[in-house]
């Protein structure tokens, strides 16, 4: 979920002013609303260190009425704590129907800091997540308002913090050797910190991903998530419904997705379409991985290991292209292409994953999926296909899908693959005047391309919310067909040398 | 859950017969409504080898229309299926909108007899109840309708039908190795049932159990259960809603509770009140269980084991009495009572566990709750303080809480004090005479007692819906005091050694 975030974005002056004019009152006249309506309300902070957490709480508390919330900070527990079940010390600061309480950290200590500081016990990992899932369903259930921000940044930018803080005399207690030996090993961190995501993302109890580089792009976010989050509240407690009734079938936002795109979290937009490879390297370098890519698929074949390869992007992104350089040199007894098109009578009256599943390699067999299950959360999201409700489950109905696919032992890859507006206008008229290729434009293609920004946001939220540690989405940038073709190759070859090393190795 | 079944359920010939004659028509009926309103429909038969899966099977396809269904019979995975994921032998056997499938055994063979046998890797379990219960929820979403029988009879009665079925030449081959094994090591294997019974229970896919000791009583209680998921589903469908709207949220009655009280799974009624001490023996044993819980209570203080006792029972059950003999050597800077009375102002304006997360007993400590957070699925229920949602969601709350307390290394036991209504009644006329005890006794009590059949209902269903391996529900026979005391302190007595044994063991 981290993996794919666009993190730079920023906002000017002006315009954080203009909406803090807004925001600020907002939020305060909410807060008295909520109060009035009993809706007990939860406010989580976690994220990276330095990535502003104190900053935030302060900040966002500056519009609220100091009698009606309660700021807890959540370090380790105390020897009466540890005396008690792991929830205990949570369950006892639950804000009554009229409070807020904000926690600087909190039960997720359990399962990051903790974790990574080997407090906690590994083995009772899992037991940790299904009672933080549980309480928080509990919780919204009975009419809570849980809301959850995860500030983050990179590696680089919280050294450079924490540098900047060390090196002030009134600020240096502020940086610990723990925290310096979290940036050291930001990437293990940030791994404990994306499982935590993956596991608790709950329709009832969201994350918000604040994008914390800029910090008035973060207090304009965490503003809104919030003011959002407490709207929707009271038009579900005027509607009658104590929590959502929905609560948890409907998977949710990793972000609060608004109408505002400039507070869209996003990762396309990061691509860079430059990137491109000369003919003569390209040659070279398709023959070396070709040729790698053969070895490598006997011995995954030797293993009994399954490869589950889907490819999306946009129309004449160069899926087909990059496909038939990939199998080429393959065994063709042991990979299978399987085109999706629109469901045939049969894959109608079954549930949208069946002919999928009906499709799943046997152990040692290589499956590409030439478009894929993903159909869901875009075309049939796009032109009403399904209802809105089915789109939104699909997210965690695919993740699902896929991690039983990576537990039974497959290499599970997804790959988008990203060209520009005018790079795709070209290639379009390319196809239109090249009498070979005429087939492969139709008139949907140019409907679906008037769709373009329709289609940007919901390949955006699909990439967050489905692009996971067991199953990756690999965003290829495809303005040059060479460079993509060799980034989609020598990404399959790198996974299954990765997991051939097991072999090796032990 | 199996533990407090009364599996003696029986029915006349003539009741099954005037009830055949109405159900086999109705079942026609609906498996064509669903037909038409394009519900397809997955039927899955679990339960104890000898129970009577295959008769009940054939029973049922009686009244259906051969073209409409199938029946899958599901052995141990081929080589084929172990080289794919675990369900995909399942995804490929679903039924399409317009068809019904009947599974004789299913995906649940795989924590049931599989594991006894030990094909499944324990270290896997985990992974493979959240893959069925994301399979069964995906497919629920979807529409289907699911409806999970668990045949139940005793070790006895399967230890008799094995015998005739090996002497009879004809049926002899029905009967395995392994079928006598798991009857050898019946509760072993029951435990394994028990706990698949207590993860797998859902509102989208509910368990219902079918008292399989007399073969009419059985077939009548799968035809209904049948029928009313099936009518159930055409209601949903009508009304718009693909599946249930609250899918997640409420747990669901681990048997289907119809207003017909003979098919309804009870507890109370086989509790054997004629069971009684003589007040000699009484002494005698209560001196000796109250020194060795006085001993124990110093024990579990040391190792830091925390104890959670709760208590419920009829009005004038004897619950006073029997914790008054439970304390009394106790070293009381170790032990606290919490009465629990109606909420106050504060406890109002939080979630109703609140209260009792607020006196969890710190490690080392005993809780006794004299009235407990039951109430919320019995006087709150029966009274309407709560909303049909609200009790019905709180089994699961409760069980998920209670399960919490043991993963800490709790102790929990909850007593239920019975005594028939007769009895009830000879104890409120005692009170009201003798003045000394009148303070016991309110106008309350007396409305309460024309309540009695309700209270039943509603006791007997959380009996089944809690009890779980984690915190058992123990049945006191109260109409004697004598042996109900002693019944207490000794089943305490009992659980503390058990504990107290991994310590001098290891």
């Amino acid at each position: 979920m981290l993996e794919q975030l666009d993190l730079t974005k920023s906002m000017s002056k002006e315009d954080y002013k203009k909406r803090m004019e807004v925001l600020e009152p907002e939020l305060s006249r909410l807060q008295r609303e909520c109060k009035a309506a009993k809706i007990p309300v939860i406010i989580v902070f976690e994220g990276f260190g330095a990535a502003g957490k104190g900053y935030q709480i302060s900040r966002l508390i500056h519009a609220l009425d100091p009698r009606g919330f309660y700021v807890h900070s959540i370090g380790p527990e105390s020897t009466e704590e540890m005396m008690h079940p792991f929830l205990w010390r949570f369950w006892t600061k639950l804000p009554s129907t009229t409070q807020m309480a904000i926690f600087d950290r909190s039960w997720y200590r359990k399962v990051l800091v903790d974790r990574f500081d080997g407090i906690t016990d590994e083995h009772r990992l899992i037991t940790y997540y299904n009672e933080i899932n549980s309480f928080e369903r509990q919780l919204a259930a009975d009419g809570n308002v849980i809301i959850k921000l995860f500030l983050c940044i990179d590696k680089k930018e919280q050294k450079k913090r924490f540098k900047r803080l060390a090196d002030v005399q009134s600020s240096s207690w502020r940086v610990s050797e723990d925290d310096l030996r979290r940036n050291k090993e930001f990437d293990k961190y940030k791994t404990m910190n994306d499982e935590m995501l993956e596991y608790t993302d709950k329709a009832y109890a969201p994350w918000t991903i604040i994008e914390s580089m800029d910090r008035s792009f973060a207090t304009v976010k965490i503003y809104t998530a919030v003011i959002e989050a407490l709207k929707a509240a009271l038009r579900r407690k005027a509607e009658g419904s104590a929590a959502d009734s929905d609560i948890t079938t409907v998977p949710t936002p990793a972000s609060v997705e608004y109408d505002d795109d400039v507070l869209r979290t996003s990762s396309l937009q990061k691509a860079d379409l430059s990137l491109a490879l000369e003919r003569e390297e390209y040659r070279a370098e398709l023959k070396r991985l070709q040729n790698r890519i053969a070895d490598l698929h006997g011995e995954i074949y030797k293993r009994r290991i399954p490869v589950i390869l889907g490819f999306e992007g946009w129309d004449a992104g160069g899926k087909g292209g990059a496909i038939k350089r990939l199998t080429e040199k393959m065994d063709p007894r042991g990979y299978r292409v399987h085109p999706t098109a629109s469901p045939n009578d049969i894959e109608k009256v079954h549930h949208y994953l069946w002919r999928f599943w009906n499709n799943v390699p046997k152990d040692g067999h290589i499956a590409i999926f030439d478009r894929t299950w993903y159909g869901r959360v875009m075309v049939e999201r796009i032109e009403g296909f399904c209802t809105r409700e089915e789109w939104q489950r699909a997210y965690q109905e695919i993740n699902e899908m896929e991690k039983q696919f990576v537990d039974h032992g497959a290499i599970v890859l997804k790959f988008w693959l990203q060209i520009d507006k005018d790079e795709q206008e070209r290639r379009f008229n390319e196809r239109m005047e090249n009498p070979e290729k005429q087939w492969k434009i139709t008139d949907e293609d140019w409907r679906n391309r008037e769709k373009w920004d329709e289609y940007e946001k919901a390949v955006d939220e699909m990439l967050v919310r489905t692009s996971t540690m067991a199953a990756p989405w690999i965003i290829v940038e495809g303005n040059n067909k060479y460079y993509a073709r060799i980034k989609v190759l020598q990404t399959v070859v790198d996974a299954m040398e990765k997991r051939l090393e097991q072999y090796t190795k032990g």
